[in-house]
């Protein structure tokens, strides 16, 4: 940030009156421009004994296998969120969203949450940014090959919880040391 | 927003390429604005059989009850922001939080989350946001006098759990027409 959404007058960095950590202040009309952490809401899709991953074919993680998932959107509940994306990624239906997952990654400033769905029928297809889209049984999961630390979690926790038919909600932080831009 | 952060040329509202919702976005750099829900995150802070609840010294709902709560910061974990926030409204430090409670308020592009937590000591004095701090036995808890929705559902759940010493975490959606600014 350069310059103050309301006026174009230069920002700086600095403790505004009355806080008591950095933000970008406008230089002229005083506006204080607050940064806050995002959402990223998705589901965990099942069909039968069969989850629902899709391949991505965007950057970061190309190529990898992820849940469907993204930015919750202003005027949207987090479930609704969770079904756009599984609709926008895989041309998907669910049903039944459960909050399953909840996790905090404060190295980037983000908070994931996964619902648990039922696929309210097996027809899916690659979305814009999927380069393949498929149903999965335990035993077929691509564990090395998954994008991200959440989804790896999502799945193991998932797998686990359906031995006993019990899926309470998990709550978990991931703490990374950032060496280099994910490729 | 009127202006580029990037650039300080206008910005427009409209549909960027290759995506299907109105942003800001500029009308030279052609930079995209993104505007997302943030999370405000708080505590159920408990001690003994009491719960510790703040009187809003600050518009919305000033001289209402609540629990501390305030937006999640850049950097932190919603754990983390939800002790810093009791810390800054009570002067109350909390140990063994625990996620209970998450809300989505479409209406206002907001997700709560409330963590169980018990008060490490006694001691808590007015935050500079708060008008008096109190513990109240379930039967003092001043229901007509809470600031928000979010607040008097954390606190029925909370009272209704106790009786089973089960407290699983608890997902709702708060669906609200506006009528007028909250005074």
């Amino acid at each position: 940030m350069k310059y103050c959404s309301q006026c174009a007058a230069p920002v700086t960095w600095r403790v505004p009156p009355d806080d008591n950590r950095e933000r970008y202040v406008c230089t002229d009309c005083e506006a204080v421009h607050y940064q806050n952490p995002r959402i990223v809401t998705g589901c965990l899709p099942v069909w039968q004994d069969r989850v629902l991953l899709c391949l991505r074919g965007i950057a970061p993680r190309k190529g990898y296998w992820t849940l469907p998932a993204g930015y919750l959107e202003n005027g949207e509940t987090i479930a609704d969120g969770a079904a756009r994306e599984t609709m926008e990624e895989a041309n998907a239906r669910v049903q039944g969203l459960e909050l399953y997952t909840v996790f905090s990654l404060p190295h980037i400033s983000q908070a994931y949450m996964f619902f648990r769905a039922e696929l309210t029928d097996p027809e899916f297809s690659c979305g814009a940014e999927s380069l393949d889209v498929r149903l999965f049984h335990e035993h077929e999961i691509p564990w090395d090959e998954l994008a991200f630390p959440v989804i790896t979690q999502s799945l193991q926790f998932y797998f686990a919880d359906r031995e006993s038919r019990q899926f309470p909600v998990r709550s978990r932080e991931i703490h990374v040391q950032r060496r280099g831009p994910l490729k």
